[in-house]
């Protein structure tokens, strides 16, 4: 086939030796690239009980099938590996333009081993590779870095790098594609600072390879003309544009998951930062919506745009999550995890906590310099910079909401609202019963991306329409939990894993059927939408595998407590996620992925439909 | 949608009434039309316990939502009761005319209930529908029938109906079409004949409505430019062209499946037809490929042109499975089939199980005329017609090899053989294995139908890349019974049920790509092949819901025994199906369908999935 070269560039930093191994192309279609070939060399290669932050765990950075082809979407690569936040699987995707520059370099996934006695980063060109050292490098925020390495390396060569946050080890630190683009979550960033590579240059020349070319520019074609009707929203005010309508909703994550309206939302919506702080608008490789914002302020924060500017997860989780109304803050927090190498998500969340535990007064006595309360916007970024510095509380705090709970004790994990460790992201399940679902399954813990956001599906028209595709016929409502949604939430959430695994971005409004065939005409295989669902669910089941190695018990599987307390007031007074609609909904889930209902074990025969006997 | 008009016509012959019923497009998605709307019609309909040949039985005529547009294949139309010779799930298809006739009168499917007390018949037109007196028609042949109906009703009427065996209640007496296409398996012509409705008459002027007028008409000239390479074959020698290669691999039915290799096959293959019989070739609606047969004779038989010519599994059947290699005698036995609505299959099955009893000396002395020995052509044709007749021994072979056996007792069940009291087919499990599971699991018995004939599977090439749409990477063997070749029964089969349902011919060589367009740019529906799969697992578990409230039990999965006795001498000397591995294949299967892999039982996720809850 034409989409791929199959190689494997292998890094061993203990012993400082770099190999490239080949792929068999039978394996790159079961498993696509992304998150399920990455998962795939995981369940391979670490053992159970692993040390996240120790030699024996793999850092992989898996582009996919469609990684690197210029069609919107195709920007993306998944980095993988025992996650030193949940214990699980650490899976995450990041756009920009790295991605799509390693496979023009000729490498179609990374794997890292061992650690290294001393910093060292990756120079990857063109079919080759080298560890240099990185002494250099260490300690400097990202911008610096990747301004050291252009300096080095020449001004077009691509950078993915870890930042102080992940050499510290925080436990939520990211990977940085382009300074601008994050795998965010399950704290990749300190497995990658535990490696002491702080760094990946990456420079190509070479186009990747489509199958059938004609093919490809009308798909293409086709995206062109129909992106700006359908994703004009995302150009125009970012994913950050429809804030305030989802707090008029009830589902704007706020103080910490107690409500889920915020009464400063107007200050923090996208269409106030298009108004007030963006200085430009970003895009990812070969994509033409350009939904990444760009923004920039002298006073009363400094604000330095080469860090782009924060996504809606970003705003809610350091705006209202934080009960943070100050759009300026929110941008100067979200550089600041962006040079540092933090999750906004669960840096936010975290911060959230801590606000709450203040409130609570559990840690009223706790640090000298005295904590945020809800709302203290310049109070949150300083203690966003302490997270990222692990100085003072931001050293127990880098650790994540559960562990930080567990030590602060006084029934604080209450209202560490985590999933197997790793902080809720910014929906709402009380607003969006089957969401709740998936923070329960996913193998990342609380997840958003491979997840059911049904706002889409709830409506009449196209959505229903498109949902066709799975033999749904729609619409569902928001609360169901029954078995249409169930199944609903089966067939998206492994598509999202397909996704994860091609890898494409969500956002980018494909439909299942051009997807379909853009796999097609970029590999040449003769493939179908019931295939690439297969893949998906290959993948989620694997994921599965690999965390049962890890010691994952059906009791993981749960939602955090603090969903199944009503709402006080606002739009969704009075409402909870189910304790037993949301149980049932898990039985039956746990039975269509052909898992034992009861304890959540793939059966043998889906195992062995699946290849992975 | 512009596919259906979504009329069902609902004729009660016990009360003389006609009914027209709406069907939910909804309802047709989820099933569409043929085996699925049928199943589904019984399941709601026919109580457990019923008699098959009683009135609270219901005949269902399905046409698909491909039936009756003017593509290849789209001919055909199903018919389903609760089977008189399996108690089980009665169903098959035909083609021809008459289906897409009764789409193109303004219905889309036809239940009949009830009993008439006197001979009728159903003359259907534009939308109408009457039921007139057959008593003149009753004990004619089906040609006497469809000539005189066409004098009463007109030159350009076409005509469905059940022969003089489904008069008598011949337990595998079929429903023909046209006189030359037949629902020929379970015994759906005496459920007919049980009724009293002799014959169904249908007249439509208005042509069947297609959503995507361009896209269909690209897809049928994709069609025109194809099939001549893939099918050519077909149309030269029809389906009986194989018939020696099959011999020279092996797996010919021959002598009561005691033999897979017949030394005189060379004197009853297609190609000998073709160059000795053959005075044309027909087809069905809207198709070029020409498949049927037209043979005539003068002597030793007089064989009638307007009753066709026989199909590979006639051929077989009343040919080597009876060790006769006298193909003048094969096509007057196939004649008289076609004349008196006898399935070819079972009735040569039943021929070759007396020859087989006369062998053994279980029948010697049963009746005064010498019953027929292996190779007596002219007692094999003679056997046919008492069966028709139900004369002498006839009557009690027209019961089915089953119910005779165990009238005849002294072991004769051991070489009856059928699977849930149906025959099996003219293709040997001993040659292809996963065959043998398709024949245990199948909802109808011993069927070829929706079934893995897997030689289309084994090659490289196209026929490995056709399978990349379900994921599958082939090649694999005909022996195989492991985890993928499972997993290729299951989705073929699953894929065959939709065919069925849809209704589409097998032959005509559409990719799996282009029926999925197929049905969507008739129907206008956003489908897939996903969805397309689903709603044959759907069927298949509906099936199965079915059969249990009719008495099914896990036991009844099984294959012959005779199949497990393996070969001595010829191709597949010393190979017989493995027991352990056909058990272990079938578990799999249970598993890969969402049924329990101990009881067979579906399991509730799996109903629910299917919204069969």
């Amino acid at each position: 086939m034409a989409g791929w070269w199959g190689r494997l560039l292998r890094v061993d930093l203990t012993r400082g030796r770099v190999v490239v191994e080949s792929l068999d192309e039978g394996l790159v279609r079961r498993l696509l690239g992304g998150r399920g070939l990455a998962t795939y060399i995981l369940w391979r290669e670490v053992p159970a009980g692993a040390d996240p932050l120790g030699p024996e765990n793999r850092l992989v950075f898996a582009p996919g099938v469609l990684t690197g082809v210029p069609a919107p979407g195709c920007g993306r690569n998944g980095v993988a590996a025992l996650s030193p936040l949940t214990g699980r699987l650490g899976s995450a995707e990041a756009g920009g333009f790295w991605g799509a520059e390693l496979k023009r370099a000729g490498f179609d996934a990374l794997v890292v081993e061992g650690r290294s006695p001393a910093p060292v980063y990756l120079w990857i060109h063109d079919g080759v590779a080298e560890i240099r050292d990185a002494r250099h490098l260490w300690g400097l925020e990202t911008g610096e870095v990747e301004a050291r390495l252009r300096e080095e390396l020449g001004p077009r060569i691509r950078v993915c790098q870890c930042g102080p946050a992940g050499e510290k080890l925080v436990r939520f630190a990211c990977v940085v594609n382009d300074l601008t683009h994050f795998a965010g979550r399950t704290g990749l960033g300190a497995v990658m600072g535990s490696k002491k590579l702080r760094a990946i240059a990456v420079r190509g020349e070479t186009p990747v390879p489509v199958a059938d070319e004609a093919g490809f520019r009308r798909l293409v074609r086709e995206m062109s003309a129909a992106w700006k009707e359908k994703a004009w929203g995302l150009h125009e005010h970012g994913t950050a544009g429809s804030t305030a309508a989802l707090s008029a909703q009830g589902g704007l994550p706020t103080r910490n998951f107690r409500q889920g309206s915020f009464e400063g939302v107007e200050k923090i919506d996208g269409r106030t930062m298009t108004a007030t702080l963006l200085a430009g608008r970003e895009s990812c490789f070969a994509c033409p919506i350009r939904c990444k914002r760009v923004v920039r302020a002298a006073s009363p924060y400094r604000i330095d745009p080469r860090y782009g500017g924060p996504e809606y997860e970003s705003v809610a989780a350091l705006g209202s999550c934080c009960g943070v109304d100050d759009l300026a803050a929110i941008c100067k927090a979200n550089e600041i995890c962006a040079a540092q190498g933090l999750d906004t998500i669960s840096t936010g969340v975290t911060v959230a906590f801590a606000m709450e535990c203040v409130e609570r007064g559990v840690l009223s006595s706790w640090h000298g310099k005295g904590l945020p309360r809800f709302g203290d916007a310049e109070g949150m970024v300083e203690l966003v910079r302490q997270i990222a510095a692990r100085e003072g509380i931001g050293d127990l705090l880098a650790e994540g909401t559960l562990r930080a709970a567990r030590f602060f004790g006084q029934g604080s994990e209450a209202w560490a609202v985590q999933v197997k460790g790793q902080e809720v992201p910014m929906h709402e399940p009380r607003l969006k019963h089957a969401l709740g679902l998936g923070y329960a399954v996913s193998p990342t813990g609380a997840d958003h991306c491979h997840n059911l956001h049904d706002t889409a599906w709830i409506k009449e028209g196209s959505a229903v329409k498109e949902a066709g595709v799975f033999g749904l016929q729609g619409p569902v409502s928001l609360h169901d939990l029954g078995p249409d949604k169930v199944r609903l939430f089966c067939y998206i959430t492994n598509w999202r894993h397909f996704q994860d695994s091609a890898v494409v971005c969500y956002f980018v409004p494909w439909t299942y059927g051009q997807l379909t065939e853009l796999v097609r005409s970029v590999t040449g295989w003769n493939t179908s939408l019931f295939e690439l669902e297969k893949v998906g669910e290959r993948v989620a089941t694997l994921a599965r595998l690999f965390n049962m190695r890890q010691g994952w018990t059906r009791e993981e599987d749960v939602l955090h407590p603090r969903f199944f307390e009503p709402f006080a007031g606002g739009p969704l007074d009075g409402v909870s996620v189910p304790r037993e609609g949301l149980e049932g909904a898990l039985r039956l889930y746990y039975g269509m992925m052909g898992w034992d209902p009861d304890t959540g074990i793939p059966t043998p025969a889906r195992l062995a439909e699946l290849g992975l006997s």
